[in-house]
């Protein structure tokens, strides 16, 4: 078994609240992050991949491929957009980088699989500071 | 004559846009960054200045002092902010990286030449490929 | 089950040597490191912790309160020391990045524990070429 | 038990292809990888090493003998060099990341266990986007 | 007068040899990097703009326009590339960083000329530590 | 007229104080950096060469060359040093990021000089965030 990462990148917009909450619940809960005009990050999203070495191509995965698939399934929605309201995928659900993280994994899972390969990790920074990884259940 | 430089950080969303055009025209120029949801950056804000060293300190500026000033002057106002609509010294104007850089020298250049020092350079890394470099006129 | 990263800095002096060897001994197997005069890195401490997403904020645990207690509980007593004397936690033990990081370990693993989540990891990055990695006994 | 890493780094040329296939069988595979007068990278070596702390030091293992394995073992070999032809231990090999670290990791396992340590992880970063990681069998 | 930066990616091979010496004083001068089987780097291209801020649009210069021109005219020559064998503009050139940088200037100037817009500097890191910057003559 | 810039790093101990000060003085100007025991940093040095292109080489200077010096007449002396003590040419002098790049210029300024090429920039961080820059008088 052998582990491969792929890295894409994304600019987004967002905010952090809780519809079933007050105003004051949210700022208490969520500070500067309840802005309702919303503020943004530059996500580094890298992608982990695991599988046998394939004996005719020394890959586990063509990286070519793997590059398509996020940027087809996640990045081209994701990027440039508001994650609370422009993206199908995360309708109703809070935007914090563990949810985003969780809903990118459903995403990507299937359409790696299709490739006779594993999803093994998905990591999300969100800003030099703050990282998410999400392994599946 | 010497220069210092300090890094700051900043999340923040935007939209580019211009309120004299037509929606099409909008998105022929601005692109994905006219998305009206707005999107978002991690900004970096390198703020240089030049002076001789004081030689009671070994210092140009107390570099404690030039990090309460960025952080007063400009990080409070744009970190977690809408920067359409939330920030008092950018009402009205673009917020292109460019833009941006000039109003946060205009804030800064007054506050570091009470400090026996110099403003010489603003530079705002937008993205890990875009960034602005502004000296002043 | 999904991870959260917070990275936080601290600047500090050390020495590496053994009480109970000489002079010679300490050079011979710490080199330049045994400097009794002290040499000094700026560390970066990444701190993984684990938990299930809470389904009212969507967050393992408010990264807020993680930056808080790290601050408080390490990063006040490490940033601008000396590892060998001015650290009550380290008093007379090695100060290598591996002694260092399961202290760090010791101090916060109860103080994480009273907010639902689990400490799962300890990085400490003490240059750009070394660190250490720590998951608990 | 405790990880300790180490990274070093190469620039080396290499060409990806299978010799069983036609050019247009590689190209289509390997695209731009299989440019036939070779590209290159500069890449990022990172070796994980695990054990106990010896009571004596501090240490997992002495960082000096790590960096000096890897160096004598590993860099010398690759640093400068081109991957399908100067490199005795990827004779008829792919050069593929995953080859390479698999290569790495046969070469320093036994080196490594002559300390007293356990090779735990071979990082092998070929652009800024793109890894492999390797565990061992 | 503002400045905008861009940056590109490249992964190519090279070997630096002057073709009027004995293989022992391209060796005496290259030392490694005179291998004749090529080594090869990952280099990152930072392109800088000067000009005046566009009143209808807040930029110097359509970032999307610049990206467009650096990759076009020179990233797709570049990368995966041998530059002593496949690049016609570097035919019978040194393929040092200093000549490449000198190079990609003359190929960028006219281009960017076009936009109402000036080329300031080309840099080029050719590894961690290693980076050339012209300004033109 | 072409830059070529070379990186090399040093972890070193320091304090900053003035001896003609009381210690409530020295702690009121300099902080934690007052810290008698001493801090410490991983220091980045870039040094920025000038010159022509030699026709024969491609280079400015031979990079090795440039190496060499910085590491034979600056690295050695700082690495692993308390640069309050240990550095003949620091001796009696502040050891601000400020005062140490003029010191390292004044040493690396005439062994360039003898290459055929100028010193024109030190620049060293000092931090992730704060770094100086010297040109010379």
């Amino acid at each position: 078994m052998i582990y491969i990462e792929r890295k894409e990148r994304f600019s987004a917009a967002h905010q952090l609240y809780n519809p079933n909450w007050s105003e004051e619940q949210n700022e208490a809960v969520f500070g500067k992050c309840a802005n309702k005009n919303f503020h943004g990050h530059n996500y580094t999203l890298s992608v982990t991949v695991k599988g046998e070495i394939n004996p005719d191509t020394g890959f586990v995965m063509n990286l070519v491929d793997l590059k398509n698939i996020i940027k087809n399934e996640v990045i081209e929605a994701l990027d440039h957009a508001n994650l609370n309201h422009d993206v199908p995928f995360l309708k109703g659900k809070f935007t914090s980088t563990e949810v985003l993280a969780q809903e990118i994994w459903k995403i990507l899972q299937p359409k790696i699989a299709e490739h006779q390969a594993e999803l093994y990790k998905i990591r999300l920074d969100e800003t030099l500071n703050n990282a998410v990884e999400y392994f599946g259940d």
